[in-house]
């Protein structure tokens, strides 16, 4: 009789990180878990479990000639939640192959960390922590020369996907103008959420704090350089919360070392970062060493999305929390996938 | 011809401080202003004006000998915001003179500052900064070993006045159970904003972030102590925005020395704090020096509360945005009026 | 040994009415009741248990002299919830009496009926089922063409007391420009509700929904009349749900006649409308015949919050939860008592 | 040179029905317009403009032949939005066409109605209306004994598509606990919306208000009847929004006929209701006759929305307003197309 194969090849991940024993017995009832974790799947291994396998969990390569074998396939669901070159996009769409990534787990996390590092620029959280160690703070009024108010602050938002849509949603209480930059979307998706499309330049030029969860693209990178940190007004945050390479990271430096801006970063060109890297030291930047997603709570979100969207799957009934490869908009990202467990 | 003059002793506060010249030219419009603020006002040069005056804006002292002289007075506007026991307040409510403070001006700067330090406890903000500079940050899943996420965490409000219930309202997208301990309200004032009345102990014991917005009284002086720091469960985080004196204070910084709770306070038993005070080096602990509601935009929003009610009284209404002092609690609060400008 | 008497004098409430079996005991617990509810306390009952009274629930007549043996009192709670000529509120302040009435305990009934009053007329909702029963029902687009969409039109509120804020607050997720004429409110009250203050004018002249809540003063009976209701833009609707005097009654139902506005009315001049009274075949007009105040839950509400504040005033504290008598204010009130039990 | 056809064939819409000048313009800088509007477009017509043609406004037939033929087709944007077995899906898919529809264009419409039709029922508005106009209103409390409050009442909602959803976000101020039934969606979806997934008995036994959005599948046709309705409290609310055949409807008449339940709807198995049809004189029933979505705005949204989408498909980006078309549930789907235009 025909086996139902569930094919675990989750690198970086692993099932004990995703999955809660309850979420682990959920997906055991789907099918027949086969898992790798201490290294990817063996070549020979995923193509003897092909014919039977209905589900993959993971980042497994899968070229035509293997879809063609895997016959019973219903989704592959990629958790590193980065869509890699190594899949038939195309032939997955023909054949009716959902080719998913619970990548919104990380939106809670990172949208509450950026709105945490926002609060620290806005009120000098992290500074005045550190003046008071030094023994050199300053009390009421004079404390707060440099204080920005976040409530009711213009704020903007470039990349407006799952994070930003949820940082948008947990600033409501705070009355902020919101301008948002995303050429991939039509107003009508940014005016619903109560903010207004701009420009890049507009939302640069128009906003106290600005959030950058785009992505790079081949069409991107690099985006924000040195012009345009000039267009914001004197004393503006930047929280870059994606990916260092859309910015020009030394212009970015340089911004916040002349007190231009105010900077908090997430990310870094090359992590981990060298010993000696003068960023250590930077003046005017929060650093964070890529942990805002990595959480516990988010790695089990990522799990708990995998296996609810797998359930219906194997109903035959559509998946509804992770998001879908798009051919077409897969080709342009590139992203590398990073080692963040 | 008889004159209305607005008596203006503000100290600590200044006109300047608190108004704009807009503002400040709707007060003109109100009467003829006589300011004291290089020093309170002489009290011959009170004695003077008083029979004069219509509006004091200021903690001036105004006993009953002086109140049956200032037969015009509509109302005393206390812009410290602690009421002092300096006035005859029985007289004043007998005379239907509104004595009255806009200390709701600090719900904003603090509330807001008190999110972003409870942000800065839950995701480490300070704490990943200062690692980073001191080159031992942790990347991803390994730097989250201490995170406890703000979203959906139970929280609890101690003290339910304009600043817990501003805290609440900014908290909202973050979907917390939240409970509530104040012995002056009501349970439905406390239900009525989505939260559960609760006692100390229960507060304390299922609240992973404590905020701590409570005045000082006579009965309340040091209520949590070691004793309730210890019915905290583990890592839990106490906020404290309001008076040093609600706690024991070496009790709170032995139970973060522990690593048994996590604290961030705004507030410190002297201040300025010592300069060899071991509070400046204690671990577990992130430190703000009394500055989290002395912001230029609070004392903005000090004055603009202080003329929209003075219009309204002048004009025979009830003022709408100060709150009243009331004799019987007054009597009971036990704040020494603080220098925060 | 002293009793603790609570004088319960409610007409034309009774103690059923407002108290569920667990309120009554709150209540029973706070002093001995002495209730009068068949007609109200006779007058010689009343001065007989002065002396020993701690609390008043009712209308009772308290001048002067009465409040002068009344040594132990501490609060009158009007429980019709408008207050009468009948209490010398000068004296009652001298004296730290509280006067309160828990009016806002209609604010929820009223401002939700409005709320379903409103999107009658915007979606013909009543009308669509007459024709349907006269069978002259029209299907699709055809049965819109009166059909003026309440998402995002913009709105007028006029009184913004507790029923004016709590309707503001209930049509948050229509996302509509809201205008507000209030002149006893300073323009910040209006603001922090994400309103615009505006004048009688403009609030008429621009808005497509406008709420009457506004109660009659000596000043403003029959302020809106044939030259407001002209202001109106072609189509607008006008829900009146406080007092049929503070507009031109027959004037409303001329514009409504001439299809130039729409009506809801729950008030009108004379209560019980006459039986031949033309208003019950007003065209352009939806009746509701003062009930959306008085619903059963409302009554509860009431008294809730009478129990509550009476606990809080007999253990020293402020009430909470009801409206204090301003004596200026209440000597401009208008309002006959108004039997809807 | 190539021309780039876009063939509009929308019949039962309009283009005047759905656009704007505004929203037109942007549609024909897109591309040429070819349009058939007072009859669906000849078969020879549409053979021969398919070479040419990038895009579909329209229900037209579209087996794999003709797709075939129409190698620079992009979209097709099914604008009566009802998916109809018309249409090769699997075909489309693996040539990357979208199929698409702006069907979320009614969701403001109708939500906006099904609230106002159950603060009809819970109010008695349109009851009370027709009371007074007969001369047997009743004032006061008396006037609501079947009153039941909308605000905090337990609210039950079958289908949680775009309607139900948009229910759910309106009907936040007023705090019900909401119960969702959808078969089709993952508990999460209902989480994340503060509902808690119910399966179909939980929900009708335990909801005052019960909200009908579930579309007719080949599996659910009438799964609401007798056994179902015997299943609500006494007095509870059925708003029957999206197709009369997910209910038995003489059944639910007959429920309401006994005083058991309150409906309101606005569907009907046969439209138009015949004359002689004995729902027109059903006793606790609200009739509409299926006009809550069919609104001008609404059918400009659907303009809107297919315009938007439109632009980003001809720029090689994904749709961000339409839904797709997917192929399982597609066949699924009963419904046939009703002429609400």
């Amino acid at each position: 009789m025909a086996r139902d194969i569930i094919l675990v090849d989750p690198l970086p991940r692993t099932l004990d990180l995703m999955m809660t024993p309850d979420m682990r017995a959920r997906l055991e009832a789907l099918g027949e878990l086969v898992v790798a974790e201490d290294r990817p799947m063996p070549d020979d291994q995923v193509d003897e479990l092909l014919p039977e396998t209905v589900l993959i969990i993971g980042q497994t390569t899968m070229p035509r000639t293997r879809l063609e074998r895997a016959r019973r396939l219903k989704a592959i669901i990629n958790v590193e939640t980065n869509f890699l070159p190594n899949i038939d996009y195309q032939f997955c769409v023909e054949r009716g192959i959902w080719v998913i990534t619970p990548a919104a787990a990380f939106a809670e996390p990172v949208a509450e960390a950026a709105l945490g590092m926002a609060l620290d620029l806005s009120r000098g959280i992290t500074a005045a922590d550190r003046a008071f160690r030094a023994g050199t703070e300053t009390y009421g009024l004079e404390g707060n020369v440099d204080t920005v108010p976040f409530t009711r602050a213009p704020v903007g938002i470039i990349g407006f996907g799952d994070l930003g849509r949820h940082l948008r949603e947990l600033i409501r209480p705070f009355r902020n103008t919101v301008r948002v930059f995303d050429p991939w979307l039509p107003d009508e998706i940014i005016a619903r959420a109560d903010a207004t499309p701009a420009t890049l330049d507009e939302v640069l030029a128009r906003s106290q704090f600005t959030f950058v969860f785009a992505n790079v693209t081949s069409e991107n990178e690099g985006f924000i350089g040195a012009r345009e940190f000039a267009l914001m007004p004197k004393g503006a945050a930047v929280l870059l919360m994606s990916r260092a390479a859309v910015v020009n990271f030394p212009d970015m430096l340089t911004a916040a070392a002349f007190g231009h801006i105010r900077v908090a970063t997430d990310v870094f060109p090359d992590e981990p970062v060298a010993p000696d890297d003068p960023v250590r030291h930077a003046p005017g930047v929060l650093l964070s060493a890529h942990r805002t997603g990595a959480t516990r709570d988010a790695f089990y979100q990522l799990g708990a999305m995998t296996v609810a969207d797998a359930e219906l799957i194997l109903r035959g009934l559509p998946p509804q929390l992770c998001r879908r490869a798009d051919p077409t908009t897969a080709a342009r990202l590139r992203s590398k996938p990073v080692n963040i467990s």
